[in-house]
């Protein structure tokens, strides 16, 4: 049980534990709550030169939350204000429990879409209050499962959703869901609830032949997608711009709001959102099943969706902790995440996570602290109670047309490009997640990326490479010759590198290849007339661990080399390997002068004279 | 795709291939067709010599193989005719195509309980003739898995199931197997059907209470162990008289029989064999399930049949390969085990592998070729067409003393001592395939030994050591501190070697523990008054792969490091590291005069001067 114990000396005992050391009992709590809150303990140092930058910042990721919001509760098949809701809930309680400074709380759209798609297949009728409380269900065992793997301390079975399979998935659920709003921006009547690429097509070529679709709709839309992907670009050509982008939704928002209400397009046939719930959140504690038929499966979709909401919240926290160097405790962070949906779920939110597009705004816009998040709970907070009427012309075009530009950030080119230079098998398990999210499910989609993720794992556990050493010129050194071909060979004797731990999976190709090595090399000596092997060093620098069936094709190997007349030699064998071949006898049959600190000992010891180097 | 590229460069271009280049068609046949039957190969030489050690052995092992056939038809619920022909003809298949020289083909214990385990559940009435037919369709498909795994070149798939795994599975299957036998040992009439220790000792105990047991039985069972037990030790001792332990069962046999043939104990109760079928195999190609339910049950018990068999046969089979060093080709070994399993289910045998007992006897009798098996085949059809109406006496409780026998082999208290004290993980998959067995049934024991081994791989790959190095004084060489308390850190430099390739399951723990390191020893190093590290250097040495969250793992740490002050500096970068690096324009990044042969020229050109030394 070496690698928990490993994992938590060094962290606990040096950072967590050292802090609480004599201290007395009332500093002990104190500190401890500053553990669990953090705003207790960066809210003493605040400044108004803090409360400034993240003003700016709060308000301006308002202007692009509040509309995002209104567009993503429609990928989650829900009401426009329960995404509002959760705007106003969740970055509270993050502000006061979570250590990212730079993350914008609020419902996030591969998320919603994930929930949404999750949801409608339990529950085929959106607006029937099962479905309802199903979401409220999956959201509080999403807060369940992250606060689960916070306090338990397993944040690492995040980093089991490897990069090229986030990747892969953003980029594919980015196409379906664009794919999905052209029922919005071309305003198609009947739409499929499925979520597969065929299926969305379909869709789209049958209301093309069926010509139901709005003129008038797909102008405002088109319209307001070419403003916002103008806007964006100008945003990411001129950093000092960003604001124009940021911005950009509430101002298509605001016009084509005006536009409608001014022309009566309306009537004409452009969906508009016509009504969203003003007032604060309601209590849902008891609409939560958890009793019944529909526990198992809440918890099944909320398990699921949690884990994707913190994998991208994750990720952003450490993008831009890295940047402005301060350390986030992964952890942690899953605690605050955990906390903030449950206490969603009590109060008629969905799943709420940190959002890439919402959280560079933030941090563009300068925000300093977790403080931003309350002021963007303000803003949405005003909204909720006095504006929610504005939006009763506003044209669903105009939230197609948000998702869709919100959503090509999320196709990252230039990405999938250096995973292919990169890794070949990380390209498979990113193209893995793509396809499967393109023509299969989102859920599908994820199990296929970390299986083929883990089999990349043991393929490269079961076949290490094992590379013969040369001695390079002028040193005691002995490296690759494959990668330093100036290194030259020693007489008589074959130098072999083992680059991998040796487990059962591959200890026999490990001791085949030793020996087919010498078989090779024997007979390329041959033919040049060189002199036969009769030492085999192996390096054992790269062989971090063995285990059992390890051991013994290692005696099996050391039997065959004996029967060849050939010395077995190992050298620079690390701490865990010494204690087990000492454990299993194995250095006694070796021989302890056949045990070296370094390949030149060997050589020295064993190798020719120096006259005949 | 590297690795597979890499298993068959050196051994199909360097040895397979090699054999054909520049050869006739005809000879390139005849190499071919000789690859395929060892026979052709070895038989030209053949010699008087070798005759007289095959057919001493062949004798040996008949001996010992009759009386354990019938015993191991018991297990899979069969008649015993069946495992005799399954010792008559796949021993004549593997002697043309087997490349081991000791390995005895036959039924054997643990692959016959398994078989009957698995049977009777899809089966309960083992009477039924659909019973005997999809005991050939699991022989059938047995072949097929195993001569697909050959073909297709799977073989190291052997090897997921780890020696830890076996050890555990086979040590908890003798005890199941020995506890069964208590049924013929005792007498007891009826017994239950199911694998797990509970049910058996409840029959046991259910028998005791009811008085079910046959005293005449116990008397014969019980004194026949003991004189396997005492010749099975002697033979032990005194490596010379292994034949008594070889011809021990046949003694009790004969000599059982005439007992009862005499006494008429039959009539007082002791049950006996009564009938075994003479004559030779019938064909069964037409009892084959080719469709219908039964075919997929049939395949599944036969796959996994099939492996375990593979497994027991290429374990022997290396262990004596590389005892009396030949090379065994284990794609070859599971095309001649598949061939003859084929063979053996379209003539009435069921499953058949190289057997543990017989093969230590095969070899300790002096077999030399795989002849040996010609010999024991031709045995038992002398036996099966001339001998079978003897049999009618022999009680069955002497069957079950000599089951208990062979079992005690597979109970292996040794290893697993050895394997605790190695690996505690291996000790873990070992427990868990013994008491699965035990407690549940064989086939979970399997998942549940496989899954822990790969669950340790899992976890030492996301939880590497990150070890401090320090120069071992007078030398140029740097190597873990704690495993070499001489060695001593370079001021204002923190030297870590990272000790697995770099993934995405352990990059963030690898990048947060390079960080921890360089705070603890600052903190250290300030306690003590000693220079701030300006220079973190990371022996690559143990790198041997790193993907694409690897990569960027490494350039936020970079970015860490950056903001702290602190360079980065890498040694010793393996050639697949290297190139990623470079493609990833980390090379750059870094700094090419950051990137270093070793960690001694790291330290010469970045550390003090050597007066500071």
């Amino acid at each position: 049980m070496k690698p928990l114990e490993t994992l938590f000396t060094i962290s606990d005992n040096n950072s967590l534990m050292r802090k609480y050391k004599g201290k007395s009992k009332t500093r002990k709590f104190c500190l401890c709550l500053q553990s669990i809150f953090p705003i207790l303990d960066w809210g003493r140092y605040y400044t108004i030169r803090n409360l400034r930058g993240d003003f700016i910042a709060g308000l301006t990721t308002a202007s692009l939350c509040i509309p995002q919001d209104i567009a993503y509760a429609k990928l989650a098949n829900l009401d426009p204000h329960h995404a509002l809701y959760a705007s106003f809930v969740t970055p509270l309680v993050y502000a006061a429990m979570g250590s990212s400074r730079d993350i914008a709380i609020g419902p996030a759209a591969v998320v919603s879409l994930l929930l949404g798609a999750m949801l409608s297949h339990d529950i085929r009728d959106h607006k029937s209050h099962e479905y309802l409380r199903l979401a409220f269900t999956a959201t509080f065992f999403a807060g369940v499962t992250q606060l689960a793997l916070g306090v338990l301390r397993l944040g690492f079975l995040i980093d089991f959703l490897s990069h090229a399979a986030i990747v892969g998935f953003m980029s594919g659920a980015a196409i379906i869901i664009s794919l999905q709003q052209l029922r919005g921006l071309l305003g198609i009547p009947h739409f499929t609830k499925k979520t597969d690429i065929i299926s969305g097509i379909g869709s789209v070529k049958n209301a093309i032949v069926h010509h139901e679709w709005n003129l008038e709709t797909i102008i405002i839309g088109t319209s307001c997608l070419i403003f916002l992907l103008i806007t964006k670009y100008i945003g990411k050509k001129h950093k000092k711009l960003f604001w124009v982008a940021a911005i950009a939704p509430m101002t298509c928002v605001i016009v084509s709001t005006i536009c409608v209400y001014i022309t009566r397009a309306d009537e004409k046939g452009v969906s508009t959102i016509n009504h969203i719930k003003g007032g604060l959140n309601s209590v849902s504690a008891n609409e939560i099943f958890f009793r019944g038929k529909y526990v198992v499966r809440g918890f099944r979709i909320g398990a699921v969706a949690g884990i994707v909401a913190l994998t991208e919240a994750v990720s952003i926290g450490r993008t831009f902790a890295a940047m402005k160097h301060y350390t986030l405790d992964g952890n942690k962070e899953m605690v605050a995440m955990g906390t903030m949906n449950i206490v969603g779920s009590l109060t008629s939110c969905f799943v709420a996570t940190g959002s890439f597009s919402r959280s560079a705004v933030n941090n563009m816009a300068g925000c300093e602290t977790a403080a931003s998040n309350i002021v963007l709970s303000i803003v949405v907070l005003l909204v909720l109670t006095l504006f929610t009427p504005v939006f009763k012309y506003t044209p669903n075009a105009v939230l197609s047309s948000i998702i869709i530009a919100a959503t090509t950030n999320l196709v990252n080119i230039n990405a999938v490009i250096m995973i292919w230079k990169i890794d070949k098998f990380d390209f498979m398990a990113c193209m893995g997640a793509f396809f499967g999210v393109i023509f299969m499910n989102l859920e599908y989609a994820l199990i296929i990326a970390v299986s083929i993720s883990f089999v990349k794992i043991v393929f490269r556990v079961t076949w290490p490479k094992v590379v013969v050493l040369g001695k390079i010129p002028g040193t005691s050194i002995y490296r690759n010759i494959e990668q330093y071909p100036k290194a030259f060979q020693i007489t008589a004797m074959l130098i072999l590198r083992v680059d991998s731990a040796i487990y059962f999976t591959n200890c026999n190709f490990v001791k085949d290849r030793i020996l087919r090595w010498l078989r090779y090399e024997n007979e390329e000596r041959a033919e040049c007339e060189l002199a036969e092997i009769q030492y085999v060093v192996v390096d054992m620098s790269a062989v971090s661990d063995i285990d059992s069936s390890g051991i013994s094709s290692f005696e099996r190997l050391y039997h065959s080399l004996e029967k060849l007349h050939v010395q077995l030699v190992l050298a620079n064998v690390g701490k865990i390997v010494m204690e087990k071949l000492q454990e299993s006898k194995l250095t006694e049959l070796i021989g302890r002068d056949k045990i070296f600190l370094s390949v030149a000992g060997a050589v020295i010891t064993y190798g020719p004279k120096r006259e005949e180097l």
